[in-house]
């Protein structure tokens, strides 16, 4: 399947970067009906603990996309070229009520997933991955390979509160969303609230490793090991923009210093190549506490790193 | 009664602005049965529309209130010699439970009244003012002089979201906590969803006067009016830092331009003196939309000028 | 004639503000030929003789027009109602060559005249006004009400470069585009590179206000004035940002201290009900240099002030 | 006397304004003994009571000076055609040893008057007045025009420290550089640490005029005033930039809310016109605290409104 | 001994990490007598040579400082469960008397070793450490650890000047604070004055490691050889922030590029373990030229690092 | 040959480093003719594609430089003890007329060649290789090491701009200015428009590095591989700042994430020893898109690493 001429970003020899409604990577607007691989954006931060703005991180991703090209300079994917992909625009959230959004999020996932397209979210805090796991997940628990500095595998916060961004994977195993025997956490670190807080993941049976142990072995060592632990079934890729050194990506709501670098962040998403992936997202990009749009030019760019890789497994298939 | 020696802030020739652990204007820290004034802080932006951030707000303010001095220049008011002022606190709200964080926030001021202590509070966005009104108006409806650009009388937002900074004082006057023929709105001005937005607030009898009005008018003869609409009788004061023009405080979550300068926003709050005001605030400062600080420095001074009123007052009584 | 369903902006009580693809204030997109008003970018600013940036002002007033609402509260007017405006998108212009971008927006122009849409145009320096009249004023030289702290009728800099935005004018009366005796400046100051500055201008027979003359006999004087002296024929609205003080709007290209406030400029629009307009600009939004947004937010909402008062004229003929 | 062709700013339409090495104003340097009046940097702000930065003021003033034209768009004044005039460097202060650097600016200062050179000063903050008036004032007492939010006649911080930006105009006085009964102080405001601050200048005779007094009589009443106060010997003007408002100079180490504008600033020093004037500062700039460079451009403006009236009165002298 | 229940951080699980007031690591405030390790503010930078705004880092500190958690991810360390640890407040130093603020300093921390505290410093600039060392030192001369990108082993500037942050450990060498034999400084890089610059501290016996050699020989094999040459005796450790890249860390006086990674700097502190540490301190943190609190996330989480190895010494002993 | 005490930085023990007139590195004045190494600036933007503000380049890199000391810390290498270095001003470029702007460019550095200086320039945007290359290449095709995220070798832009920053070293290949077999292209990375992009590059002989192959096999062994390319004969070093990642430049017109860092931009640099460099230049760094100076303080380092390298070049010679 090609993509024709239609699913193209706008030339940049034609019209400058700078110019135009900015869609995700200059791309055309469409229905996920439409697309092999839909870009959404889900503008919701009512689950975030600390730092809010996570709301304005679609509309950001969007406006500093238009410095992303066509082709992936060391793998040579030109995602265009091989499927369909357009902006599907942004799910319409209420930022007064949390589980209002919540059943939004899931059914516009539902729908995306019925029609056969490949979703990459752009968050958004890192609960908009629960609903959207819901969409996603109606055959059977999901494996997932997740880029964060923390877990997000919390119980609750403020004794009643179990849906915010601390939580959504310990909620998707329970609801039977993930298989925890196929996730894998990668660029764990970070103090901790309390000696016991790794404790529920490991037990589930979920792969931790630290940034320590990143360091230590390196990306390649790591990502052997992380797509065997999920094997050839369906995944989701999670990608928290803070799994990044706040030096490189300073807006988010929960900076850890002592990061991956980008170099590293690329390298790692480069190695999901060959991995069957049902959707991905990019989440906790919040422009006000952003620096010069960095962040956002970060977030971009791995958009387009996690494009490519979806892009080659849908074409394959 | 003289506050004596405990309840001052830091001296500024001993200790320099820049040192020590920040609380409101240098003062003690202090339970609301303990003090005349209480300085509270109410960390929530969960009914933001657009721009979140005020959650940070009082942890701001106090930082910058660091600058504030003991004598007011103008009317010699020096409250710390009238009344017990202390810093209070801030109110441990819920980002992630709406209806819980108001409880918390009611629960509170209930508890401030029964102290005999009038709040002055700093917000947190502009929801707030519909708790503590709950916590303060247990004697019958008060009347109110609100500083803003908007009316926040809206019924609801995405169709069942009743309680978001839109809409605190149309709940207040459903609930009976103002009356609304006590009501007066000053500095209201910018494009409205529809033209009936004012209807409703204008059919309760409540006050309206727009920036073109004050502009025409000038503060002396807008404040005549007001206080003979509010009588003698108990009042609250709401102050959104967003009556302020942007270019002044641009830090806030829905800037309009065209608003009252910082030298009209202080004569208008000079102007409440000799009114019976039982709490006031001022709300919506949002440091992460700020710029050097500068929203939250003219946040705390406001404070300041609120403070002396209070104390002139108190003390009076 | 009415705008129908389909000419209006996005309902912020169903989608919030922060939420969807930034398009003038959240406006459909359509052709000039669809619409009785179009809101058009031109992103360049390869005539700015000093800070450069205007080419990002068309992306970043979308960005911030989000904030903008439907019903004037001043006028009533709700310009949705009365005509269809649409966001007939950007001007490709070309950085390199300044001859070759203003072809292709007095192309663009002649196109938007011809179909009989009046054009509200987000620059882009101020040069692009001269293309832009190039486009419109066909039918003879049309009269001009010109906002601004400069009166851009400079000859030439660096020797031979007659083209950039500080000649504009210059270039537009030499051509027979505009009228100067039909044409006013308001809001003019800032030290001049020779006594003999304005000269030229003054020959031409255009009326110079100064900032100074302003001050002194206020708003409304000045425009009554305006108003007489371009009378009932065609005119061109230009609204350069600089003419606000840059507390209010410090994103810009030639910021001079002194300016007039966003009261006034508010109060200087709205004087402009009942004259024949035939397009309006609002230019020299540099967002490289702009502080939290601020300049774009009263860029965009200067710009809603312009189309209130288009879309009544227009809805009148 | 004619300045020649060697006293002239960098011609911005040969050069442009962002090119070359950033003197004041884009002037020639020389030595204080080749010009009629001298523009000297003193980056010192060992004085400050809280935030600093003003040590960067004259880099930064210089650099946004860059903008400054030729010729005053009010008075016609052409200071360069008037008058020599030059950058004639910095004073090398001693950022650990307050005594040193006071008497390293005082020396200085000593030699240009002895030069015969009027001195144009960029601070540095507001304790720097004291040794250049110790340099000046050999002749005996000088008046003083002095625009500031605060009085600066502070007795001493700190139990012991008596040379700060809070004292030196006290200092001035006790050491007869300054002749009380001629001093006319124009824009305080703020609240103060104690109900006797302004007893002290009151009973030398200051004449104190506060921004409310300023308000309601305006800039020509006050300025008539002030001038038959000051007569016609020789004055000093201070001009610190926190007398304007934060919201055009947020970068100061005091700001206080509630300051003139731009506006007033500018017509309160055009007033200045006819008096015999020794030298002039503008003090407090500190970039670290500004907001893209805007302080600067409003002190860096503010310095050639000084100019113009140093230049016309040295000229006619 | 176990530190109770007092000694603990607010829960972030109950009280949000943005409400409150700031005291570091939302610990109680305490007096040194009561505490095992008490963390202290030195808000100090009268010793600065450039860029000054250090004495605004313990507030910021303070303020990120929110943002610390309680459990080491890596060492399992809890130190709040090991030792009793508080906020003992501020240093009152006096920004215009180097000498008095010295005294004030080193009187302080007399007084804490005398109560048989372990100081953890946020500083202020470098030249703390001297009266810092001057009040811990009184049993003979310590060893020392010390992170940074410059020796500070400087004689003098300015001529006459000999406390300074570039002279602080020339002048504890001398004074017998130190013992030269037993200091390592590590990060060691940045161009210099004069080639002569590094021979006095070699010339000590000081061991030099620049970034070169770190870089190649790794953290380990450094750390290794720094415990070695301290031995078992107590030391004092420093962390200038500069030795940090300024891509992690540019809010600080000094900035010099090629600085060590945030990673590199957490193992730097870890592997201090076991040594016998009798006070630390982390300096540098200038908020003025930080961007979004970036630097002082970075000092407030290399203070927890410093605290977790302080906690674990001290509760060993 | 020794350069005497005329051409010597200010001394930092003396004059404080805020303090003077900024020129590069505090070094005086001079024209070419009067020293061995010119350092020059080229404040032109009129190349760029996206983001503009290179023009203001070389005033910020003049400002930051203040910090650079005099002797290279791993080298040892002084060069103002080696050669007589001077800044010799701007190119005085005209931002309306790209050809004009060539020219004088060109014409400038023949000017420099002729007089036998070596010129480290500070640009502006990348075009100015190309008139800077026009200007030095007069005795033949130079060999380059060119370090950069892209080749610049593009054909043209928007049809017919063949004349901008993504063409220089196609141009100058064309014109026989540069030898491709004696190029070498360093930390080239990010998407590409189009699958043939590195097409030409690799047919001219040019050798390019990605940032994959830097980072696996090192320095050391690329910089070896690049030595033995370039030989023994004249070359040019062009450096773009954009190499660096944007963690550490953020303030560029194209920046791409994962480039490399400080520490390995130093030891590129460092490796260049030994070559035979007839010029060099610093570009791309865009002031009104950095972060509170770091990536004018990262430039203003490099051009003193490439200053070190250049002066004992020059001086063996």
């Amino acid at each position: 399947m090609t993509s024709g001429n239609f699913f193209q970003p706008l030339d940049s020899g034609t019209v400058p970067r700078f110019a135009g409604i900015p869609t995700f990577m200059r791309l055309p607007q469409a229905e996920p009906e439409e697309v092999d691989i839909a870009l959404i954006g889900v503008p919701f931060d009512g689950g975030t603990t600390n730092r809010p703005g996570a709301r304005h991180g679609p509309r950001e991703l969007r406006n500093q996309s238009s410095l992303v090209r066509r082709v992936h300079h060391v793998t040579g994917i030109s995602p265009f070229d091989l499927v369909r992909v357009a902006d599907c625009g942004d799910v319409a959230t209420n930022p007064f009520d949390l589980d209002d959004s919540l059943k939004r999020i899931s059914d516009f996932y539902a729908r995306v997933k019925k029609a056969g397209a490949v979703p990459l979210t752009a968050g958004g805090d890192h609960l908009i991955s629960l609903p959207i796991l819901r969409g996603l997940a109606s055959d059977g628990p999901l494996g997932m390979i997740h880029f964060d500095a923390h877990t997000d595998t919390y119980d609750s916060f403020f004794g009643t509160s179990r849906y915010n961004h601390g939580t959504p994977f310990r909620r998707a195993i329970e609801e039977g969303l993930l298989d925890p025997k196929r996730v894998v956490q990668i660029g764990l670190r970070g103090a901790i609230s309390d000696a016991s807080n790794y404790d529920w993941a490991k037990e589930q049976g979920i792969r931790l490793v630290f940034i320590e142990e990143l360091t230590e072995r390196g990306v390649a060592s790591v990502m052997d090991e992380a797509k065997k632990i999920v094997g050839a079934k369906p995944i989701y890729v999670s990608f928290d923009i803070d799994v990044i050194d706040p030096s490189f990506a300073p807006g988010t709501g929960t900076p850890e210093i002592g990061g991956v670098t980008t170099r590293e962040a690329q390298a790692l998403v480069r190695a999901l190549s060959g991995l069957k992936i049902s959707g991905a997202d990019l989440v906790e990009v919040s422009p006000p506490f952003d620096q010069g749009g960095i962040t956002a030019i970060t977030g971009a760019t791995m958009m387009f790193e996690l494009l490519c890789v979806l892009a080659e497994g849908k074409a394959k298939r």
